[in-house]
């Protein structure tokens, strides 16, 4: 681990996405994403995505200067053709313009097809919300989960974030509907760590706690059957509304040479004057459970740890810090000289 | 057991009904919901709960006569008080006006609050992709679920329900965000047949398997922390769209005398015109686990059971059928006549 700091980080990320051709002003929306996962402690979609995005704009499969083209299918529902841009380039552009028309209308939805990984989707929720917004945010990726008793994987990972306005800060929630993401198999796979039982199947399709064996087969909806139907549930909504690919046909969030074909979907509800304090006050006074590691409010434990990055620095795994000098074009010393910790 | 069909219980129920003074399409309109549980074979949200209704009709709770008070507060965002009317009656009137205003715009969202007992959200999901739209619908209900890691309930079952077109038969799921529903529990509870470990805290919040224990404790909710998660963003984001009540306060589903003020949300979305049925036969098709039940698409069990009972009768517990008869004035040689099986 390496210790950095934030401004560092961002420097060195803005530069590696200008050596890659990228606008300065979509190279921000792309570091700023990445470095709030390091900064909330979700180093699986942090700068560890940095050398992906580059190799994909390398390789002609991300247009590093698309907004995406927007249509407007009616007053409130915009389809966003993101023409292989940057994820939260053309999100971005998408959550505006949806943030705008629902001022008027009420609620407004984007839909979006032909976009790259699109990121951490509570980076958007809490944007909004923080603007008085009400946000419910999901996205499609690569099949990786199996659906409730089946062998194999023909559901996304398929997140959901929601982002509320309270009256004081925002509450978000950001979660996948996978029990775990392929990123913590990775890494159990990485340090030898074995999986927890009923986390995935091997390429047989039989249960395994053997990471090596889980990466090429597929991990368990979260919740048994029930986060399977809303996984499911989710990838035919964002399907149908996005006009993505389905399932196993979905390509290029895992890859450096395929046109990414899944979809997003944001619904921006014009939010309401409800101060919601006091009830999630008395939910974080609730009494513990015996064993139990204390009562949490999603986002909140993410927040703190940003709060806490932003002053204390930000740990960084070597290979992250190394690859983002690379990337940057910065000497190698300079790497060497910021130094672990 | 007594093996019914749905005409007679059709007409038993808008008798009950009629006679606690319901105009007849309000009749119809509640009776269809509880009709089609029963058909999908999910009797908690059947007739059993036509006891209360009635019971909450003559306390004066609920005013069968409203159909609620629509006000606009954006050309796609829909606020409706309720007036206390029957949950199914101020909900279609609801949904019929969104989705006449989504046909317009794109999308649009009703935010119900002074309503009662919902019932099945799948009824109305089901309902609306069967004309074309897709449906996100949420409502609250008594706090019965503890937070992950909390002692005790501070937060609805608060049941999620999506209907998608699919070019076929429409998607459809429909689930609580609790592990069980508390009518699992009293159903146990009754049979004195255990609980499952994890499901249910007693009232000093200590695991139990106990269901009587369970019933005067709290539920967990499902897949743990994000479960929770889940369960929480909908409690927040309904009461915020709503004005509805929050955790605790929230009263009226599951006494006889208490307005009630939970809430109720619908997202409808003019749905695209997207074939989804190869990859549903895709999944349907995947190769089933070692020991899994096989592998199921979401909401087509209850239709099947639907199907079956509509042909072959409909299974009511006897206390449901007797009970029935009394509420609708009907001769008891009539259920006696009627039978068992």
């Amino acid at each position: 681990m390496t210790l950095s700091d934030a401004v560092t980080l961002r420097e060195l990320g803005l530069r590696a996405l200008a050596r890659a051709g990228v606008p300065a002003r979509h190279a921000e929306t792309q570091i700023d994403l990445l470095l709030d996962a390091e900064l909330r402690g979700v180093p699986s979609h942090g700068l560890l995505r940095l050398e992906r995005i580059i190799r994909r704009i390398e390789n002609g499969v991300i247009d590093c200067g698309s907004e995406g083209t927007h249509r407007w299918l009616g007053p409130a529902f915009l389809t966003v053709d993101g023409g292989n841009g940057l994820g939260p380039v053309v999100a971005n552009a998408a959550l505006d313009a949806a943030a705008s028309r629902a001022d008027e209308t009420g609620i407004a939805v984007a839909a979006i097809r032909n976009s790259n990984h699109v990121g951490m989707l509570g980076w958007y929720a809490e944007r909004m919300a923080g603007k008085g917004f009400t946000i419910i945010a999901l996205s499609t990726s690569e099949a990786l989960v199996h659906p409730w008793g089946a062998r194999r994987a023909m559901i996304g990972t398929n997140p959901i974030a929601i982002g509320i306005p309270t009256g004081g800060e925002p509450f978000m929630m950001d979660m996948a509907t996978s029990v775990v993401s392929m990123g913590e198999i990775h890494d159990h796979a990485h340090r030898k760590v074995p999986l927890q039982p009923g986390w995935a199947l091997d390429a047989e399709g039989r249960p395994t706690t053997d990471a090596e064996a889980a990466k090429a087969g597929s991990i368990a909806p979260f919740g048994q059957a029930k986060g399977y139907a809303l996984g499911l549930a989710f990838e035919l909504l964002v399907a149908s509304l996005a006009g993505a690919a389905l399932g196993r046909d979905i390509r290029g969030t895992l890859d450096d040479i395929e046109v990414c074909n899944k979809g997003d979907v944001f619904i921006v509800i014009k939010g309401q004057q409800r101060d919601l304090q006091a009830y999630l006050a008395d939910i974080r006074a609730t009494e513990q459970a015996d064993g139990s590691g204390g009562v949490l409010i999603p986002g909140e434990r993410g927040r703190a740890c940003r709060s806490d990055r932003l002053r204390n620095g930000v740990p960084v795994a070597d290979e992250v810090w190394k690859k983002l000098h690379i990337l940057a074009g910065a000497e190698a010393a300079a790497w060497r000289i910021s130094g672990g910790v």
